[in-house]
């Protein structure tokens, strides 16, 4: 199996503000992410944060990341627009990108999809259950039918967004709402995927099927062997 | 307005056969759902069932049918392969179906979508929860966010259907589940409308904003005035 | 007919800089589009160019705009930023968009779908066939097969945009390229069409069935009468 | 490398029939195809025909069969229905499907889409030209912005198939026609890519990159490890 490089990026300020969360993702968000990306074999890992230099995303780790995961949520507007700007850019030439959970209102995913990216929500430990509408893709490898995580923030549609190129799970919750949960997207040479679980107050990246899908998307998000940049500008005939 | 020609299709097999659906729908769900189109104004509505000579289809009534509506579920059997054959071809020159719940089953659903159909169901009383996940859809003019059905059968994902051109509705159950309960497909010069409720024991098409979607939805499938045949076969350069 | 209003906007800077522009089109580009919407019947008619104040899209301009169309090419940098994302939240909230030629490049193009929108080009007296790839679209009303344009500027392959909801035209060009000529996407409550045809040097606007899919495109584009804003945020349950 | 087990379908008819397409072709054109895939590597293949047994298409073969190729032109009547109906099953529980060129009228093919497959063609020895819309497919590894093929039979747009999920190339001919020539469809479990070139009279199948396509697109449509049958039916809540 080729080395997949994954950096996993965390907002990580939510670890700092708050000893709740820091005592349930002590590493932070992303040490615990990298930590199960490591054990699964085949994919190197790094981690980067919003207060890390250039935000950890300098462009040497841009140049070597096959797959970005994106978690932020209270600090959205801190990010610099010239490294969102970057980071579209390496995504148009071919790397993967995983937002995750609150990032749906990150700047680099609402630039990539040009929508508002709102949607409805409630913290009040509804109990989510991801159900699975493309069996057999490749994000649900070793997974059926439907996933069930006991606490969760609550996400509900309308989700603005444009109509994905493959919805790959929708959730119900215990309110009664629905939401599009896993979701792909093609922009230029790279792929998409946006994975909703994962509010920072509750330990859903602990659960193991939370992190097979995880895991799964990171491998459907490395760019294939042909990354050669395509051909524009002005050109002869044939 | 043009005048929009719909001819609505029923099995109409449970209300001969049931006594609490005769006394339900005493005109059969046909007569139902004709009688509010032809309320909402500007469309021409015609009935026609499976014990009628060539289940009502004639060829004269395809020919002047601009959408057909069709409900079927306890004898999907009968419905003769040559008439399903006809009804395709009409579809792809242009004319518009809305399948409609246990529709899902049809012969004509299956051979226009080419997979299975296949879902979860349950029959238990389930609150229904339509949401909308494409506002702005013709389909959703005149209502907002969401419908709530009081007591519905259960359909549950994976509905084995192709990718959706437009998911227009996602539904939650009271039991956990979720479906996509109104969803869109192009099929030759046609297009295809798949609305989910309507279980034959409940006042389901009683409810003010169901009939909304139905009327809106047969607006939305009528044929462009553009209906002139493509062009196909062995062809000089230009 | 329900009355719609259409904001025809032009950069307008070609006609100003080159007398064999000025020759072509001495209304502009947008007093030649403005001219034949308003013969089509049932659309009220403005223009708005870059060099008018505020590039002619006051809030009272947008607000009473159904559809904008958008031509630009030499001067897309000059359009304010300002005025990019205020066009972009009329189109999420229901506006409708109609990109033309070269405004494939534009900043309000690029922020709808995240990408480069980059593409192919050669000026050269290229003939161009637009062959339709989606009969029965109402973008395609009253017209048939295939558009041959004599003389056009070539776009080519790979042009870098999300994968569009619907292919409506695929063009030709006599040195053998090919390109997504019309296309459409919808991005919250509102859809874009983009169109290809329209480069500066040529009479391409004059062409009476380049005029038809036009004045179609903005009657495909009229926002539905269902344009009240989703419901988003902090929700309790159903 | 998992292995992975093709079988290639052929009718086999023109290369009995005709001296010309005997010689072009001598062990058949599954000989040929059947060749450069194993010459790939990492891929097991058997052929089968229309004239054996069953077609060659046994239960004990479309089991073990990961990938199908098919072609096929002048018999596609004299297929079976019961076998049609068997490939169909297999292709929706997880079974790849590689349709080439005349298969588009195929009898699984048009199961599988619901609609005519029909399109323009010319027998006149045109240029091809392939040119990719979705660099970074998988399907397009180690291939570069577009394929010539110097002489092919012309396939013109309009091509009766639903919206493809994906687009991945778009031909030009000599005419100037245009086609869609490489799409992909998500049919159940299954993927179907139906890629056009193949004319039986011309030595397309020796020409590398052609090769190198249909290397890619089995891969690409091999089963994911996932391959457990979907839940359907009667179930309790969560």
């Amino acid at each position: 199996m080729p080395n997949l490089r994954v950096t996993v990026w965390n907002e990580g300020r939510h670890e700092k503000s708050s000893k709740e969360i820091a005592a349930l993702y002590p590493q932070g968000i992303h040490g615990c992410i990298a930590a199960f990306l490591k054990d699964a074999g085949g994919i190197t890992v790094r981690t980067a944060t919003l207060d890390d230099p250039e935000h950890g995303l300098t462009d040497e780790v841009l140049a070597s990341t096959d797959v970005l995961t994106w978690w932020g949520h209270m600090a959205h507007g801190d990010v610099q627009d010239s490294i969102v700007h970057k980071v579209q850019k390496r995504v148009l030439a071919g790397m993967g990108l995983l937002v995750l959970h609150s990032g749906h209102f990150s700047k680099i995913f609402k630039a990539l999809t040009g929508t508002t990216c709102d949607l409805k929500w409630r913290e009040s430990d509804d109990r989510e259950i991801l159900w699975f509408t493309a069996p057999g893709h490749p994000i649900l490898t070793g997974l059926a039918d439907h996933i069930v995580i006991p606490k969760e923030e609550m996400y509900g549609e309308f989700f603005d967004i444009p109509e994905p190129d493959e919805t790959v799970m929708i959730s119900s919750f215990t309110g009664g709402e629905v939401f599009r949960s896993c979701v792909t997207f093609r922009r230029g040479l790279g792929r998409i995927v946006y994975f909703r679980p994962g509010h920072e107050s509750y330990p859903t990246y602990y659960q193991k099927e939370v992190q097979q899908v995880m895991i799964n998307a990171v491998r459907y998000l490395t760019p294939t062997a042909h990354s050669a940049a395509p051909i524009f500008g002005n050109r002869k005939p044939i």
